[in-house]
């Protein structure tokens, strides 16, 4: 896939090779958006802790830096006693995330069997290998996802732009590439197709309104940030045209776990009639769940999330305040699961399918 | 309706003349949770900013403190053209709020073709007689909406608690009694069913996390803050036995225009066969619309509602924060319109009414 853009073409990476070309450099997200810092991470343990406390987050950086861990393992100690305790250690520091455990069978796979020895090289060799893949998965997800930005363009008579609503952060930051549910953005705007992104904010982490309004605004993409209680309300007047979002696991059926509230978008764009289609590389498929209500653990996550908010101070410094009175108790769930009956279609590295087993097989036959 | 209980037992006043038997103190809602403090209104255009600015908000209050301010530009110059002025401009401060022109309509139908030198008395008496209906009114919803919660609680076997998801604050800080959404609530637990309450942080002013958790923590009410985007998640999985919002303005055909994500929670409930009830004083029914979606116009505020966050920092300081990046503009639909077809029911003084035109009818026959 020549000449597909890259992350580094935006002026940041969220995962690479240090040039020591052993230690891992990370766009700490948690600063953004107003402070622009890397983190080196050198052992494993730095590697489950960045994805612990979401220094990194959405599920094809979590699988990438995931695979980087177990390098970082295999630097310190090679033997297969350590190969298994860093798979778990790297495994259970997000419970939800499907690729997590997608990269951590793929990079066991390639370690297992290998000499104690080449572990190392190996490790390396295929955590490089995942990033790059992921950056091409994002770049076919935006080449199929373009397509349907396009024929909305020409429905509208060419008459821009183009409404799209996300939530949460599905983006470049989330991947190693130009994101999931933003890639098709991006080469839209490449394409000179103009296009106009509603961000909800996406309560109670602000992923949106400090990550996806980041990187939207970066690469110059028109947006708007909303409160996520708003997307009803211009879908019920025709301002929104499609919703694109990501996912952090789907079903073999075309459920959709992603974050909490896309259920709610879902369920206006069914009602309003508005295109609602989920972007996701074919790694966050879990073919073993038929039902994503009932079968998905959903993580809960400190109240503190929801009764804190950080931001920018008047006087320039990062403060944290707490909106309700201190001592009201918070719940916090971080996924929801959206019912395949309300997704128009899966955007896929392979193509579009409809939130349908049949459809999902019949771009992915060798799961079948 | 001797025997009411009424919001003094909660140790606070939304509204009240003052002790100089002219001026009016109202609790300034900007400050809460942090700070409880109350604000003196000596002039018609203080009673206007402090309806502009918010420091009272929610129909019934706004409805009560504009007939505070047209009994205080009676007290400045009783004249018909100073009558005229305050009508207007009192009108002028929140667009969408139905009964602040019906506080306002009512005021003048007493005050126009009164003397002069009457005006002033009987503006007063007239704002304290309205200050006491709502508290009357309050009290009413109360009981027939707690007649829906002891129907679940004996329908659950009597296991506890009724578990009721709230949007916004329709509660005794909206109003001068105990609320509207929130009123079966205080009244279920003198009655000693136990509840526990949902409270939607609300975004993008919080006024669930700032004040409806403020009230319910205030009140003993157990009850968890959640994140607006939660409501679906916790309904797909039984977690709410019921909904019950308020309105800012209801059509003729039961439309329900609230504060903007309750369409949102209202298609999630009607997606799950969560009861949606709408409480409110039949003052918020605007019987010349027919088409909420279409008719009502909704107001757009500052951007910067939902860029910057108030809260208390580690120190004990109120600090305002900005969470987005310093350049990104936002924008901000306070409303949206809850279409009647997933309200179950409309909660009023009178009773509870299917949300339809011959539902409302019923219970007011004399708007027939």
């Amino acid at each position: 896939m020549i000449g597909a853009p890259k992350q580094a073409d935006m002026g940041f990476s969220t995962i690479q090779l240090s040039e020591d070309g052993w230690s891992v450099e990370i766009l700490d997200q948690t600063l953004l958006p107003h402070e622009f810092k890397t983190v080196r991470l050198t052992t494993m343990a730095d590697a489950a802790t960045a994805i612990r406390d979401m220094l990194v987050r959405g599920a094809p950086l979590i699988g990438a830096t995931a695979a980087y861990g177990m390098a970082l393992a295999m630097r310190q100690d090679p033997s297969s006693g350590n190969l298994k305790e860093a798979y778990d250690r790297l495994l259970e520091t997000r419970p939800t995330a499907i690729n997590l455990r997608w990269a951590l069978d793929d990079m066991m796979a390639v370690l297992k069997d290998c000499a104690e020895a080449d572990r190392e090289e190996k490790a390396y060799d295929r955590a490089a290998a995942v990033v790059l893949e992921d950056n091409e998965i994002c770049f076919g997800i935006g080449e199929h996802g373009l397509a349907l930005i396009r024929e909305i363009f020409e429905k509208k008579g060419g008459q821009g732009p183009v409404n799209i609503l996300t939530h949460c952060n599905a983006g470049a930051l989330a991947t190693c590439g130009l994101g999931t549910a933003t890639a098709p953005v991006y080469l839209a705007k490449i394409d000179q197709i103009p296009v106009h992104v509603w961000v909800d904010e996406t309560r109670p982490r602000n992923q949106g309104a400090a990550l996806t309004a980041w990187e939207l605004g970066r690469s110059g993409i028109d947006h708007s940030l909303i409160a996520d209680n708003t997307g009803g309300h211009l879908m019920q007047h025709g301002m929104v045209d499609l919703c694109i979002v990501g996912t952090d696991r789907t079903t073999a059926t075309g459920d959709v776990c992603n974050k909490i509230g896309t259920y709610l978008k879902a369920l206006a764009a069914h009602d309003n009639g508005v295109p609602f289609y989920v972007a996701l590389p074919s790694t966050t498929i879990d073919w073993t769940v038929e039902d994503g209500v009932r079968e998905i653990p959903i993580e809960e996550r400190a109240g503190e999330e929801v009764t804190q908010v950080r931001g920018m101070a008047a006087d320039g410094t990062i403060q944290t305040v707490t909106v309700p009175p201190l001592s009201t108790r918070a719940a916090n769930f971080a996924f929801d699961v959206t019912p395949a009956r309300l997704v128009t279609g899966l955007i896929t590295e392979r193509g579009v399918a409809p939130a349908t087993r049949e459809g999902l097989k019949g771009l992915f036959p060798e799961q079948a």
